[in-house]
């Protein structure tokens, strides 16, 4: 496709080493042409493809600044057009300068996630290696980065590309025995139908799962620390955020309205949350703080469920009835003092095996770091070595395929094969979305709205 | 010079499109080795230098990101130095981990200023071009840019050079004189002596006067409005304020100690303050009010007296009193009612011609910002065409050159040739300084401690 020639500074706004003004679109080496300078090079022309090379920088008759000066070649271009990149002293006014001089010259200011539209709209990339660019810039955790590169490497592109090939070829075996019918085509069974129609749904079904992983890897994950009072969960807290304090993050969304610390454990965001002792009061200050604590619990992706080691009482199996449907790991606290409890009990008691620790004397806090890690990273039925769903937009496209999958197999023996064939091609579509086989213009604005402009 | 390798985040520090890692020093392109994979090049020697090469960055195992790389051969680069750059997407997770690999495998994160720094070392640029680099980065306005740029192209390097090869000649025909008196060598007059020196010392004296106005262009020009009550002063900086809201900057600096906003008028940063009417009065409050107002002429760098067109009053002819030593405006204001003032009048009385305008009509208000940019480019005795001095390093050390010439001069027919060649050794030692030519280590840690990180 053709557009007019767009231009925008392409790194962050302030003060630095470096700064780009990137231009691209058909005319980008025109109008590079009348903002520099070069002893050895007479024309842009000149300047080999992909070569930077050295040039004085102009506004009009006016010496702006050095720069390093890169041309791309369409279609060998991240937006798949001729793009000139202009590398100067990364000042705000140097930038603005060589901006506002493309556009006296005929390029326009691109609008936020321009380039990228056009690298997708040009074939360069699909639409999900797209969402990943944002992600990637966005990224504020080392795994969420790690996933959306690897969705910008197309792996999620793949894994749909291989749901949508079964699909694909069920639909094409379903016609064919539509339409050759009479001829010599073998009937596409409904062992087969099933048979392939149940393969995408684990498919699918893997890919939303991990969607509740990614979501967590994006947003943080919520941890409560549970149990009576004196347990010793404000000093865990403080150990574990202590330990963690120079790599905090800030996540904002608790129910009190502040932002939490956050913990960054093998690169997941953990929002820690201490919580206060939960038992049975007729004290309101006290009702509030425990209905506050179940609040959490609700809330709560993990909870640290602390004992002591030194016995297990009914307040504790109590505090257990309260968040034993959620996901937790028991910690069993104080290993320097009385050790009564053994790892059967807790077994026997819990349904799991309890990790032995002293806050106070720093035993194995390491162990709850790695608990807290595996259990997050557990959820994504997929290990992290595969792509996690983290983009609402895929989530929903693909429970939109499963529902259409599932009204399929629903009706198999009911429908006639032509009617059943519309359900897939509908899953199709879905899938089809995520990638950008077929979304609307809306849809693609929307999406590339979301950008910062210069990208 | 051999350094070890140094490694920063060149670009400002933020989310954007693109992000670049410098990585610079002997050891540059093995590091990037272990950093990057590529199916097209096996390893980083088969990338061409200065070409753009499309590669994946690693983090051990890990793929962190899709990314330009460019490497450049020392002596060919910034720094001198090998150079390899990597451009990355903009955020700054993926450029930390870029930094972070570049460090474990070898790589040192520089200091602020260490690339320009080592440029410098290197013999890539001298050192008034080196602050240059500060400068474009840090201007905020177009002129002051501007300047940078011209002194990072070696404008200033050169008119320094210009004087010190005027002094080295003279120093060498000195010292042929005293060396080979017995010889034929023409003894060198005191005429020549003097004209050279001289010569020397207007040069010298023009870049001293251009530091007003490189002063005014920093830090901005503070201009006071000036006149009796209700002649129209709060309206013109209204006025004059609305015009240009949209591209005023922030410059610190009152004696209010708030930060003002500024106009920019051409290029030049204009610091617009209101005062309250100067009139003898007994009432206390009122007195501090003038007590204010003459404070702010004091301080001002340039003074718009306002009159109105109706007539000249005693109490303007007092306020005159009170800024007739500034540099200063006439404006004659509300000619849309009635003229019975001149510009004879004005003339006569004030000793120049004044602008006749209607701040409420909006009446030759051009004329009074093209009056002011006048005003303020006047100051340099030298057209902006050339370059001037903004930086107070460079200042005192023309002013230290100054003196020792001075001392030469006035020496000259008193003491023997080889005493008054030290004044004018001095002389040129001081504009060496300017360049760096013989700069004390301590002082270059001191400039370049000033920079950025990453440049």
């Amino acid at each position: 496709m053709e557009f007019d020639t767009i231009v925008a500074i392409s790194t962050p706004i302030g003060t630095g080493g470096i700064g780009i003004v990137r231009i691209s679109g058909k005319s980008a080496f025109d109008i590079a042409e009348k903002l520099i300078r070069s002893r050895k090079y007479k024309s842009i022309k000149d300047i080999p493809v992909r070569y930077a090379a050295l040039v004085d920088v102009y506004d009009g008759d006016e010496f702006v600044d050095e720069a390093i000066l890169i041309k791309f070649k369409s279609p060998h271009s991240y937006t798949g057009e001729d793009i000139v990149e202009i590398q100067s002293h990364g000042g705000m006014v140097v930038l603005k300068r060589i901006l506002e001089a493309a556009i006296k010259n005929g390029a326009r200011h691109a609008m936020p996630g321009e380039f990228t539209k056009r690298a997708f709209l040009n074939g360069r990339i699909d639409l999900s290696q797209a969402e990943a660019v944002i992600d990637i810039i966005n990224s504020k955790t080392r795994l969420l980065q790690q996933n959306a590169a690897k969705q910008l490497k197309g792996m999620l592109s793949q894994r749909i590309e291989e749901i949508s090939q079964l699909l694909l070829n069920l639909v094409a075996s379903i016609e064919a025995s539509i339409d050759f019918s009479e001829h010599e085509v073998d009937e596409v069974s409904h062992d087969e139908i099933l048979s392939t129609i149940d393969g995408a749904l684990a498919k699918i079904e893997k890919l939303i799962k991990s969607y509740e992983t990614g979501k967590a890897i994006k947003s943080g994950i919520y941890t409560v620390i549970v149990g009576r009072p004196n347990v010793g969960k404000s000093s865990l807290l403080n150990r574990l955020l202590k330990e963690e304090k120079a790599i905090v993050t800030d996540i904002p969304g608790t129910t009190r309205d502040v932002i939490e610390e956050v913990l960054d454990i093998e690169g997941l965001p953990i929002i820690l949350a201490d919580t206060a002792g939960v038992r049975k009061t007729e004290d309101i200050v006290e009702k509030i703080g425990v209905k506050k604590t179940l609040e959490s619990i609700e809330r709560a992706d993990l909870v640290l469920f602390m004992i002591e080691s030194s016995g297990i009482l009914q307040e504790d199996l109590e505090i257990f009835e309260t968040i034993k449907d959620k996901r937790f790991i028991v910690l069993v606290n104080k290993i320097d003092k009385e050790v009564k409890v053994s790892q059967d009990d807790i077994k026997r008691i819990f349904g799991k095996e309890g990790i032995f620790i002293s806050v106070e004397h720093d035993k194995n806090l390491e162990l709850v770091e790695k608990a807290i890690a595996n259990e997050v990273l557990d959820r994504g039925i997929e290990s992290l070595d595969s792509v996690l769903i983290t983009n609402i937009r895929h989530k929903e496209l693909l429970l939109k395929a499963k529902e259409f999958l599932l009204s399929a197999k629903e009706n198999m023996y009911s429908v006639p094969l032509d009617i059943l064939s519309i359900d897939i091609k509908n899953a199709l579509e879905s899938l089809y979305q995520i990638t950008g086989k077929n979304v609307t213009e809306d849809m693609v604005d929307r999406i590339f709205s979301m950008f910062c402009i210069g990208k």
